[in-house]
């Protein structure tokens, strides 16, 4: 898969979005041809329903799953909401499954994960947060102890978005099992990332995005396990078997179908992009000061670096980095903006201060270790610079 | 505004979805360019921040809000879903709102307000349903009379996509508001087919769709008065201030402000549909025998004629008329493959032969008179045909 490149540019940012895979840049057009409803029984009907078939029929091959398994949705969040909420309606009204009333989460899941299960606690649901460690591990304690018979739903991320830290999910997944408990997985920042393998894990949901993976952002999915109900989140039409209403974005479904085909590279390619990253690190933490570098001894992605810089404000070195052409992320993108510290690194037990110079790079397939020489050039002259004129703001107070 | 037209092909199915924008079509690579995440601070997100403020602009102007009005959606079934359980969840929540828990309802809405009134009809919420004539339209008495203080959501459509009928919604508001009712208006088939103007209809949420305007799949709008708050549906990070979490769809929002640009000339455009719509229900009337045109007395959109072909079955006439190329439809698409007749035509008093022996035509901008008269001559050569093999098989039984 050839992936787009402004050679002027260094982007280290995919973790919050990917550049589009060249060959879904140039077959956009031609894709429009299907431009139908594909709820139509006409003409124009048929070319969208063959590509939604064949989507599913690809990503599901990726994933290893069945293709009825899969409900295709707006992207990630619209996935972890559908989830998340189809399942404890569904649970809520059916007279057949088991009232449960019990949600377990992790401490650091993505905002359309911790927002939901505020929202169900208001609706009445117990919801309990499994904290992490310093390396965002998991306390399997504290969720061994609190997994009952009363839990209806754990959902727990496969990798974290910020730090990379990667879960025990097939450990965890058994556990819920063994109480009856269904298990979610955020996987949006699994593919691309590692092989991904529904089955293997073992999960019973699971939610990801096309434009985390070079693919066009409006379509996402949820594989949802044969035999799981839930109720949908957007009612309506008896699109996706009535998982999912509303007429499907067949082009950007289409994209998602033909960059799948790139998931049997992964492992490859996930591979090389772990040097490239090591490589990152090991001249960061060999050629500047004060830097650690967040949950390194953990189990990660290995396309994820999340820094610890003393002294510098993450804010203000994005910036400075951005003028150098360079592209970073202090946090989730999502809450770009905010001027509050991670939430995530906060669970982590990073101080404020820690959080508040804190940078996340996250590489790509494209991603060359030219690049990632030049880049590692353009941080150690950013941060002398700027921690110069920190310490010189300090002489002057 | 230039549309996609096949010279092959007679497309008269506009109300399921439209054609495409050539000016969209042609500016869907360039477009691309914006790949970022518009939440992203860097480089990569200041192309697509500047095209959700340039989009949200446009769609402002051209159904008369203000842009922060406006929220971005998936479609039209997520606006639906967004308006109506956003605003039963937030009320059943808020210490302040005034615990409201009656909901009322036409009976030939879109499936995705049916739908969701069912649901929250589970979830506890009174659903009364207004009962329409054979002309389609509302019964104000029943309105009247079932409108009280404890009435939270009234939800009327501004047209109905299977019959075209327009409902007198300015007349509904009134009332809605005399009783401190909210009014949600599913306005997906007002785009290009009617001035949209929201202020002088004094609705406080309503539905929007650009694939329904010849623009792309995957975005949507809902519009929501100042000062009404409602729960997100789809929740998580900060996005379209925080009512709408997940990543924007940039492209197809792009498209849809692009597209907006054109409803400058919705007045002219609409009448010119209305005199070909006229004119081919005017051939069909005069040349064809036992073709009725149902709700042809009431207001109703220029662009849509719902016939009853006594004895054709339509889903066997749609299939003949796709064979010589022409594209229409039997009723709502979204509900295409049922076997069973049309809820909205049964609503409306028609009998189940009625409604099996229903057609719906539903034309553009981009439709001509010669494509018209060439369609009604296709027409009567395939009823002739079908109503003679259906007799000949009556004599054999």
């Amino acid at each position: 898969m050839n992936i787009f490149k402004d050679p002027e540019r260094i982007y280290l940012d995919h973790n919050a979005t990917t550049p589009l895979s060249i060959a879904v840049r140039e077959a956009t057009s031609e894709w429009l041809n299907d431009w139908g409803n594909a709820s139509s029984i006409h003409w124009t009907g048929r070319g969208p329903k063959n590509v939604l078939r064949q989507a599913r029929k690809q990503l599901a091959q990726s994933i290893n799953c069945h293709p009825l398994e899969l409900i295709f949705t707006s992207g990630g969040s619209e996935s972890n909401n559908l989830a998340l909420k189809g399942l404890y309606f569904h649970r809520l009204f059916s007279e057949f499954a088991e009232k449960r009333n019990h949600i377990l989460i992790s401490a650091v899941e993505h905002p359309s994960v911790t927002q939901v299960a505020q929202f169900l606690s208001r609706m009445g649901a117990e919801v309990d947060v499994i904290p992490v460690d310093r390396e965002g591990q998991i306390d399997l304690e504290f969720y061994e102890s609190h997994l009952s018979e009363q839990t209806s739903i754990v959902s727990v991320m496969y990798a974290n978005n910020e730090t990379g830290t990667i879960f025990p999910i097939e450990k965890m997944v058994k556990m819920a099992h063994a109480v009856g408990a269904h298990f979610h997985c955020d996987a949006v920042q699994s593919l691309g990332k590692a092989v991904v393998d529904v089955k293997k894990w073992g999960v019973d949901s699971a939610s990801f995005s096309g434009h985390k993976f070079y693919s066009l952002k409006g379509a996402g999915a949820l594989y949802v396990k044969k035999g799981v109900a839930l109720e949908p989140l957007i009612h309506g039409g008896a699109q996706e078997r009535r998982r999912r209403a509303g007429t499907e974005n067949i082009l950007a479904i289409h994209a998602f179908g033909e960059v799948s085909k790139s998931l049997e590279l992964v492992d490859q390619k996930a591979g090389l992009v772990r040097d490239l990253r090591n490589h990152l690190e090991a001249r960061i933490l060999d050629e500047m000061d004060h830097v650690k570098v967040t949950a390194k001894e953990s189990k990660r992605l290995g396309n994820t670096s999340s820094l610890v810089l003393e002294g510098v404000d993450g804010e203000t070195l994005l910036m400075n980095l951005d003028m150098k052409g360079v592209s970073v992320s202090t946090g989730a993108a999502c809450s770009s903006g905010s001027p509050e510290p991670s939430p995530v690194l906060l669970a982590m037990g990073l101080s404020r201060a820690e959080a508040q110079s804190s940078l996340r790079l996250s590489l790509g397939w494209e991603n060359t270790k030219e690049e990632i020489d030049r880049f590692v050039d353009i941080l150690k002259e950013v941060v002398v610079r700027l921690r110069r004129i920190s310490s010189e703001v300090k002489d002057v107070q």
